[in-house]
C-alpha cells in the first residue's frame, strides 16, 4: 500500500504528546553569505537530539502490546538506536540495539542511557543485518528498521508537516540529508501533498548511493560510504527508494571539505550544535549556489549528537 | 537619579524593533542531573551573539543626532564592542572600539565586520581607559561605557523583563553572570520590581572582585582577574556596584574546572553554543547545589561568541 500524507498526519497525532515541536531558526548574516533566505528546522533540539525520535516513537506506538512486551530490536549507527531505546522506555518494553563498533562514543552512551541492551558488530550492513536476524529469531523480538519501514518513514515525515505549519508564506525548496531515506522520504510525501515547493535531497559525494540510484533509476543494494557525516553512511532502503523516486525532485552532492565548512558556519552563525550530517544540505547549496540564489529554502537539521572530543577542525 | 524598572521598560520600547526576543530553553535531562528546574534565556541567539546588543542599542538610540554623528567610542573585551559597532551601524554613525590585544579573534572580527575602527591596547583597565580618554579628547567622541552607565544597565535589564514575561509561573531564583555588573544590575532592578524571585549573581573564583566588594560593602577599583570566562574579566563599575548592593541577594563563586564542565554540559544537553562566561551561573549551582534543589531557577545565558579553534577541552 502506498504511504500518503494521511499516514503522516496520523503519525503526528500519535507522537505529538511525546516529542518536541522544534523551532525554526534564521540568521540574516548567514542568508547574506549564502545568498538565499534560509529556514532551519532544528531537529537537533528534538528528543534524543535528532529527528529519529519521530520515527522510533511512531513505530513503537503503532505496535500491539503483546509484541511490544516481547521486545524490539534494531541496528543503527546511533540516533535511531537512541530513538528506539527512548520510545521503548516510554512503553517500558525491552529493547536491543545492534551498533557498528565504530559508532561515536556519545551515541553508544545515549542508547545505554535509555536502558537498552547494546550488541556491537562489524561496521557493514551485512554484519548489522546478520546480528539482528539471529537475535530476532532467538528471542521473538520485533525489528524496527532504522528507515526501511512505513511507520518510520511516516514518523520522520512529521518534521516537514510541522515545518510547513510554522512557515506561513510559501517556500521554494525544502531540503533534507539522505542516509537510508527515512527523512527525505517522509519529507517528500508531506511537502508534495501540502505545498508547491521542490524537494531536494543532499548527500555526501563520498556516500552517493542514493544519488547513483536516483540518476540511474536502479537502487544500489551494496555501497561502501566513506564520509564524516556518520548519520548518512547507510544505503537507501527499498521502500525509501520507491518513495524517493516519486516525491523527490533532485539529489545534490557535496564534498567532505564543504560539509566541515558548512557545519562550522551553522555553529558560528546560528550558535547551535549540529552533527556533520545536518550540514550536508547547506554544503550542497554552497557547492552549487546558482539554483538557490534569492530562493526561500527550508533545511531540516537532522541532529546534534556530536562527540565534542572529535570535532573536525 | 535612581534607575528604576520604568527606565528598563522605556529601554524595551526603544530597542524592541532592533533586537531578538530570545527563546527560553529547557532540558529534562539536565534538570535531572542538576536537581532543579532550569530555564535558560538564550541571549547567545541575540543580535551580535550576546545580550550586550541590548545595552549598546539603548545607549545609541538614546543619544541626540549631533553627538551621534561625531561618533561613539568604547573599550571592550569583545561583545560590547560588537554591540556598539552594530548599534552605531544602524544609525550610520562612526564608531571606534578600544580592545585588549588578547581579545578572542572571533570578537575582533565581529567588531570589524560592523564597520567600526579597532584600536588595540594592553589588557589592563588603565590602558583601556587611557586610550579612550585620549581619542575622545582628540575627536569629540561620546563614550558608551561597557557597563558603568545608566542607559547600558537599563538596556541589559530588558533581558530579565522578557524572561519574566515568557515564564508565566513564579520563579524562585534568577541568575546572571557578573562581569562589570551591567547585566546583573539591570536584572536585579527588573526582577525585584516585578517578582518575588531571589537575584543571584555568579562569578569565577578567579575573578571575584564583585564578590569581595559585595561581602565587604566596598567596591574594588583594582583587580587582576585570571579566568577562562573572558566576558567577566572586567571590574565592577561604580553605578553597577550601587545597583547591585540594592537589588542582588547574593553572589556565588565557582572554580575554573567547573566552568568548563558546565559549559560542556550546556553544549551537550541543550545543543547550543555558549561562551564560557554563560556557564558561570550553572557552575556556581553545581559548586553549591544544596540551596537550589527542587527550585525553579532562570539563568540568563549571556552570549555565544566562542573561538571554535580554542575550545577548553
Amino acid at each position: 500500500m502506498k504511504l500518503t500524507v494521511q499516514d503522516i498526519q496520523q503519525a503526528q497525532a500519535r507522537i505529538e504528546p511525546h516529542i518536541h515541536r522544534t523551532p525554526i531558526l534564521q540568521s540574516q548574516a548567514l542568508n547574506k553569505i549564502i545568498g538565499c533566505e534560509l529556514f532551519f528546522k532544528t531537529e537537533n533540539f528534538q528528543k534524543i537530539g535528532a529527528f529519529k525520535a519521530r520515527g522510533g516513537c511512531n513505530a513503537v506506538f503503532s505496535m500491539d502490546e503483546a509484541s511490544l512486551q516481547k521486545g524490539v530490536i534494531t541496528h543503527s549507527s546511533g540516533n535511531h538506536g537512541a530513538a528506539l531505546a527512548w520510545a521503548a522506555s516510554l512503553k517500558v518494553a525491552p529493547c536491543t540495539v545492534v551498533m557498528p563498533d565504530n559508532a561515536p562514543a556519545v551515541k553508544k552512551a545515549a542508547v545505554a542511557g535509555y536502558g537498552a541492551t547494546i550488541q556491537l558488530c562489524e561496521p557493514t550492513m551485512a554484519a548489522r543485518e546478520g546480528a539482528v536476524a539471529k537475535l530476532t529469531e532467538e528471542h521473538g523480538y520485533t525489528l524496527v528498521h532504522p528507515y526501511d519501514a512505513d511507520e518510520v518513514i511516516a514518523g520522520q515525515g512529521t518534521a516537514a508537516l510541522e515545518l510547513l505549519e510554522q512557515i506561513s508564506s510559501p517556500l521554494d525548496i525544502v531540503m533534507a540529508p539522505v542516509g537510508g531515506g527515512g527523512l527525505i522520504g517522509g519529507t517528500g510525501i508531506s511537502v508534495k501533498a501540502l505545498s508547491n515547493a521542490q524537494v531536494i535531497g543532499a548527500e555526501p559525494e563520498n556516500a552517493k548511493d542514493a544519488w547513483l540510484g536516483f540518476k540511474s533509476g536502479q537502487r544500489l543494494a551494496e555501497y561502501s560510504p566513506n564520509t564524516i557525516a556518520d548519520g548518512l553512511r547507510a544505503t537507501v532502503g527499498v521502500r525509501n527508494f520507491e518513495v524517493m523516486t516519486e516525491t523527490v525532485d533532485d539529489i545534490l552532492l557535496c564534498s567532505e571539505e564543504r560539509i566541515v565548512e558548512a557545519m562550522r558556519l551553522i555553529w558560528t552563525r546560528l550558535k547551535i550544535i549540529i552533527e556533520p550530517s545536518c550540514a550536508v544540505p547547506l554544503a550542497a547549496i554552497m557547492d552549487q549556489p546558482k539554483q538557490f540564489q534569492g530562493k526561500r529554502v527550508a533545511i531540516i537539521l537532522s541532529g546534534g549528537n556530536v562527540d565534542l572530543d572529535a570535532l573536525p577542525w
